[in-house]
This record gives structure tokens, sequence and C-alpha cells, in this order.
């Protein structure tokens, strides 16, 4: 059965949509109002009337039009009840935000739901969940006002959680830091639904490029690793694991009971997949900004453009420790670009162009690289507070960079200023990373998922 | 001699104020009379009459009143000449941001200037140097605008580095965040005040509570590391090694007392002294923030109070990985929780208050973890999107945080609504960290320091 609606359905009912602004059931109604979703929404609760100008209805059966996806925010109790309208109304697609099964102890409860859902053919997501977000149709069934956690824009990442909690941190986050996004799906309990669900079809969705998944446990083990597998070679598949210590694994059994398995098995299980594993969540987002924007590189040698000494120290190390090596430049080239600079430039590896450093001569310098065959990978550390550097250079090294079929990744820190600089540079695809140590591990996830795809 | 006039003087010169808008001599000098800063401020440039106002003085020697501290920025060449005239005048404490010495290859140069401050006994930190930020005495020698790189407010922190560059980047950054600073120091090339001196300092500095110190190479490694074993733990001081990698480096010179070397002799020599090492910038800013505001705990066992299933997790992982263990309230306590409570709350360690958690929740909890004893140190994870959890948890929590022995520490992660409160809580002096692994690490340097002070 098709995925599309829980993503881009043409309507949308919200059972349990209520007039009391902070429950879950109201907020939910509202965003799918506010926030771009261009559907039919239809609130649905046998104790109100109207809201927000529009009729509620007492049953979803009552809703004259079909209706793609419908949206349960009932006590756990009444959630079955409001499955049989479902399937009268033949809705087969339903995200179960309602918690207060599995996770609660309900056990019982929680296997009455999945028998009724495969009985009947209804596709589920949750319960205990906080269902998707997906920018592109505007589709946002996440119960917390924006002003409170802030949405991603339209991106090429997709995102999936069991977590709720780690889920809307991590979107709020995003939308701060201004990183954009395909999917996101918080699956909660996995009733019907599950992670190898999600990744197969993100893997065929045009609108994804990367697939980040925070995992606690795996339902079936072999089928989503078989899946992984299967799919990773076509699209980079980047996990973050929680619960792998064993006293982690104990409060990953009774927040969600399901079994969490020990960091080694799990490592080596991912590793086979060519699942890229991310050490927490702001590497798993310092990869997938990486391999969504990047192209992969033919090796593993780095040029290090600087307008800083330290962090051009700094950064020679972190690419060592991460396997990486220092690229060596054509002797031709290196002539040329002495004469472009006056004489206190070093032109090695790093290339410093010191604290006098211009946007010209960052583009100077880019350009030769792009062209020298002994570079792979470029990293350019751009610190923007220094007086000579006007902040064109952020048009410049973008245009440069249009014509690269090497990565470009920056390294850039500091306050606001810098900040906003940054987020420039991201939106024109060029990722940057406040720390060369960040950069310098995001560089060999791209060699590793380079050699992953050509293995074989 | 006293080094206070390099951080509060009654009176500075800046030798080489220039009028032209992006030279460092007339960024620095406008920074003096716009940043705070309260004593006399003497522009020197036989180039120029008037600056903002301020009658231009030919040489130092033509300033009437006493003269604390010269700030020098003219080039090398001239360097010598201008600190003859500071002689004349009898300034004795000088900061030279000049380059164009040793780290230009003029080694002769260098050498000049080191004999003859020895021979005048003038103090000088430089050359190659972004100088001193003060924010107690508002001296600013940094030469760049504020809109360009933040300053940070007045805090307990000092920090001082070689690498001008890696210290305008983390002011910058400390100016975002929140964080607030006692006392920075780019020292430059050290030829007379070195990396020693100035811990010597700080440790005797009453507004310093931690000293943090990013470092390339040490001058004189064992004046330094009897310096720091001496003073740790009076104070902890904290350390990054930049350059650690290249393996041809490993020289220990030991009639002249200086060590450059791996990083495993760096890192035996850092621990002999008691000084704790950062991995990375962010790292030891979160070990400032934790070391200068809490306590050194009794014992190791952590209590976590969450909202969020899945950051509690990832907590107890992280916690175990750094050599924590996850605290057991007494019997009686728990018992009494479990009644405050509805029953889905889940009274272990982590305490996980749920989604419905508010704030007076998380002071019912906090109350009682302070009180038991067998809690050493408290995690509260907040995840301020949930609908139930009202902001004023801040206010609360900052309250019953006061009552306490043991060390608080918060973890809060999400968009700008997160972030606002979450500098809330750190300048009522509670660290707030973006995640568990970040806050666990912390928690675990406090414990080491704590047996460091302990032992002998």
């Amino acid at each position: 059965m098709s995925m599309t609606p829980f993503f881009a359905p043409e309507s949308v009912a919200v059972i349990g949509a209520s007039r009391e602004p902070e429950k879950p059931g109201h907020v939910i109604f509202r965003n799918l109002l506010e926030n771009g979703y261009e559907g039919k929404v239809y609130p649905v609760n046998p104790a109100a009337d109207e809201l927000f100008g529009h009729k509620v209805y007492d049953k979803i059966t009552d809703i004259e039009g079909p209706v793609d996806l419908a949206v349960i925010v009932v006590p756990s109790g009444a959630v079955l009840s409001v499955l049989q309208d479902c399937k009268k109304k033949g809705t087969k697609h339903v995200i179960i935000i309602s918690g207060g099964f599995k996770e609660s102890g309900n056990i019982e409860l929680e296997k009455k739901l999945s028998g009724f859902l495969k009985k009947n053919k209804i596709r589920a997501i949750g319960p205990n969940c906080m269902g998707v977000l997906n920018p592109h149709s505007g589709l946002d069934t996440i119960f917390n006002p924006i002003y409170k956690s802030e949405r991603p824009g339209k991106g090429a990442i997709s995102f999936i959680t069991q977590s709720g909690a780690v889920g809307i941190v991590i979107l709020d986050w995003m939308g701060m830091k201004g990183y954009n996004i395909s999917k996101f799906v918080s699956y909660g309990n996995a009733a019907d639904i599950d992670e190898t669900d999600l990744i197969e079809y993100l893997a065929s969705d045009n609108q994804t490029s990367v697939i980040c998944a925070f995992l606690e446990g795996v339902k079936e083990g072999r089928k989503f690793f078989e899946t992984c597998r299967r799919l990773s070679r076509k699209k980079p598949v980047i996990a973050l694991k929680g619960g792998t210590t064993p006293a982690g694994t104990v409060a990953v059994s009774s927040h969600t009971g399901s079994l969490a398995g020990s960091a080694e098995i799990y490592g080596a299980a991912f590793r086979q997949a060519g699942i890229i594993q991310a050490g927490d969540i702001e590497e798993m987002f310092d990869f997938a900004r990486t391999l969504s924007t990047q192209p992969v590189p033919r090796g593993n040698r780095v040029q290090i453009i600087t307008d800083g000494g330290g962090f051009g120290v700094m950064a020679v190390d972190w690419l060592v420790k991460h396997g990486l090596v220092l690229a060596k430049m054509q002797p031709e080239r290196i002539k040329k670009l002495k004469k472009a600079f006056p004489p206190y430039v070093v032109v090695k590896n790093p290339i410093d162009l010191t604290g006098d450093a211009t946007a010209e001569w960052y583009t100077t310098a880019l350009k030769e690289a792009i062209s020298d065959p002994g570079v792979d990978m470029i990293m350019l550390i751009l610190l923007l507070q220094l007086p000579s550097l006007s902040p064109k250079v952020v048009e410049l090294v973008t245009e440069t960079a249009k014509n690269s079929k090497k990565p470009i990744i920056v390294v850039s820190a500091g306050g606001r200023y810098t900040e906003v600089l940054k987020k420039a540079l991201e939106d024109s695809g060029i990722p940057a990373f406040s720390y060369p140590e960040k950069a310098a591990r995001a560089l060999s996830k791209l060699v590793e998922y380079g050699r992953y795809k050509k293995a074989k």
C-alpha cells in the first residue's frame, strides 16, 4: 500500500481536535491550518461544534468528502473505537499520537491495536508519537506551537526517530540552525509501521537524499539490516543508537519496552549493512549535511586554506586523526600561487593566507585547489572576524565552488556575525562547521561512504 | 613587578593610533573609548593631530600625566625606538600588538626585543598578539570592531592563548553564547611574558576561578609544569593542546627545559601537573563553566531527572561511558516521590517525568535528589518544548538549586526559545548543555578534579 498519504495527503481529519489551547488535539489542528498545509482539514470531536471557523464533526464517518489521513489524538481507551470509524470511512492511513499503550505497560491494548490494524489493512504510524512533518507538503502533526519549537524549511535530509522528545528537540534545533528537512517521522511504539518500512519508503522518495535514524532498538533486526544493506549504496543511511551501554540498555527497556542490544553488536551490524554510525546528534547532522550536498571524493587527500595559523594546526591534527592525508599540490601551481600573494603568505598545506587574507585571495587559492589533480577535497577555514576579510567572501566562494566536482566544506567559528554568513554558505550548499574536528570527521565519512559504494 | 597594569591600568597610550578606520591602531583606540574603559586614553602618532576629539601626541614622552600601559601598534621596525620612549616615560608595561618578528622569520629582531625588555625591566605581552580583554575594568586591546566579533561580559573564567585567531574566535563565540569572562590574554610570541607568568598571575587573581589555556607549545616546560602542579589544586587549570600529531616533534631539551612533543608526552605531563585536558574548544568551556560554578562532588553517583525518555537513555549511556554511576535513592524517598506523581511517572534512575512534566514536578523531584544521601550530582534534562512545561521552571529550578551543595547541571536542547531559557539558567550559575554526552563529560571532570584535589 502506498505510503504517500502519510506525507502528502489531500485531506486530513484530526480526531480529538480540542478547543483547549494547550491540548495536543488543538495545537495539531491549528498547525495544520496555519503552517502551510493546503489540503482539506476536518476537526472531529463530539463535544465541540466549531473550531477556528471550521465545522466540527462528531465522527469521521460524518465527513462528506474522502479522508486520506486521520490523525488520532484521543485517550488510549478510545483509539480502537475511533479506528472502527476510520475503517467504515475507508481511511486507510492513520497517525496515532495518543500514548498509554506498551510504553505504559498496556501490552494487551497494544496487541489488540496491532491485530486490528493488520486484519483491516489500516496502516498506522504510532501510537505514542509526534507523527510527521513534511515541509514540502506543509503536513505538520507536531503537537507543539511554533514559538516553542521551530520547524525546519524544505530540504533533502529525512529523519526518523522512535523517541518523540528527541524528535522535537532536533526539529527545533534544525530550525534554529537553518538546516532543512525532507521528511520527519516520529513513529513511537511502531505497532504497525516501523523503522524498516520508513527507510524503504524514504529510499524511494525523490525529495530525500540522505536518511537519518535515531534508534533505541530495532523491531525486526534481520529485516532491518537486510533492507539497509540493499538500500544504503543507493542513498546514505546514518544511524545514531541510544542505549548502548548495559545501563543504557536497561533504561531503554523501561522506556519503550524494546530490546536494546550491546554497542558492539550494533556497531558490527551497522558496518555490514553500510550504515554510517554517528556518535551523537550533532555528528549525525554534520554527516547528513555533508553527504546530502557534497560529491563522493576520489581519494582522501585534503587541501586546507586558512586565514588563521592556529586553526590550520588544529585542522591538520584532526584530519590525520581521522585517517585523511594532506594533499600536495603540483610544484608549478605552488609557484604560481606564491607569485599571486605577498611573501609572508605560506603556500604549503595548510595554505596560510594570514590575518591579511582578502576574499579575492581565498578565491585565487580555492580555484587552484579545485584544478589540482593532487587534491581530492578542500577545507576552507574562514575566520570572518579578521578586519581585511570582507563578507563578500561568501558570494565569491559559493560562486567558485559551483564549478567544483570535489567536496568543499567550510570551517567558521564565532558569534552572530559569523553565524549569519555561515547560514548563507549552508543555503548555497556548502556545509559550514564551527570547528576543524567536526569538519574533519565529516570529510572522513564522505571518504568512508565513497569506499563502501565502490566496494563489491 | 605587579601585573595589574596589564589588566586594570589607570591610563593607556595607544602608540600607532591611526585615523584610518580599518587599521588596528584606529580600532583599538576607538574600542578603548567606547567599550567601557574608564581610565585615561592617549593616542600617540606623529602623523595625526586629533582623533575622536582627543589630542594626538607625537611621542609617549609628550604626554603630561603618567602612562601605566602602552599598547604598541607600529610596524615591527619601529617597535624598539618606541620602547626607548616608553623607558624614558617610565612606562613599565607594554602590549606589543605588532607582528613581523619571530613568526615571520625575524629571529634577530625578536632577540633584540627580548634583550631590551629584560635589560630595562619593561614587562611586555606580545609581540604578534591581540593583547588583553578585561570586562571587569573595560580594558580592550582587541583590534576587531564589536559588530564583527562580540565581547563576553564580566565572569570568572580566564582564558589565555598563543594564537590570536583562536582567541578572537573564542571571544566572539563566548559573547554569542552568553558565557562570561574574567581575563582574556592573547600573548603571541611571548618575547617576555609567557604562559607560566600568566597562569601564576591568574591563580592569584580574585576575579578568576578557572584558568583555560590554548597552547601550541610551551616555552619553558619544566617551569610551566611545576607552576601548574603547585597552583592547580588551588584553582582548576584546563588546557587544550594544538599541534599534537606530527610525529617528529618529540624533543625534550633538558638544558633549556623547553618541551615540545607528542600528544602522549603532553598528556602525561598534563595529568601529573593536575591540568585538565580538553579535547576541543567547546569541551574546554564546558569544563570551565562547570568547574567555575559547581562544587566538587563527594562521589560519582548521578541522579537523572528527565521529561524525555530518549534523552534519559542517552544520558545513562554517556554517564557510564565517562566512569560515572547511576545513583540509587533511598526506598522511602522513592515511595514518597511515587505518591507525588501520577502512576505513569517512572521513579527510578532516570526519573522520567514524561511529556506531562510540569515545573512543579521538577522542583519536587529535584528537592528529593538534593536531600538524598545516595546522590552526589544531579543532571536535569529539561526539554522545554513540551506543552505542559512552563518557562517558570527556570526560576523554580534556580531557586531550589541555591540550597544545594551538590553539583546540578542542565541538559536542554532546541531552538531559540530554548536558548533564551538556557541563558537564564547559565546566568544564575547553572551550566546548561545541549546534549547529554557533553553534560556527562563535564560531570566526569568535576569528579576527576575533586579526586586530584583530595590526593596527597
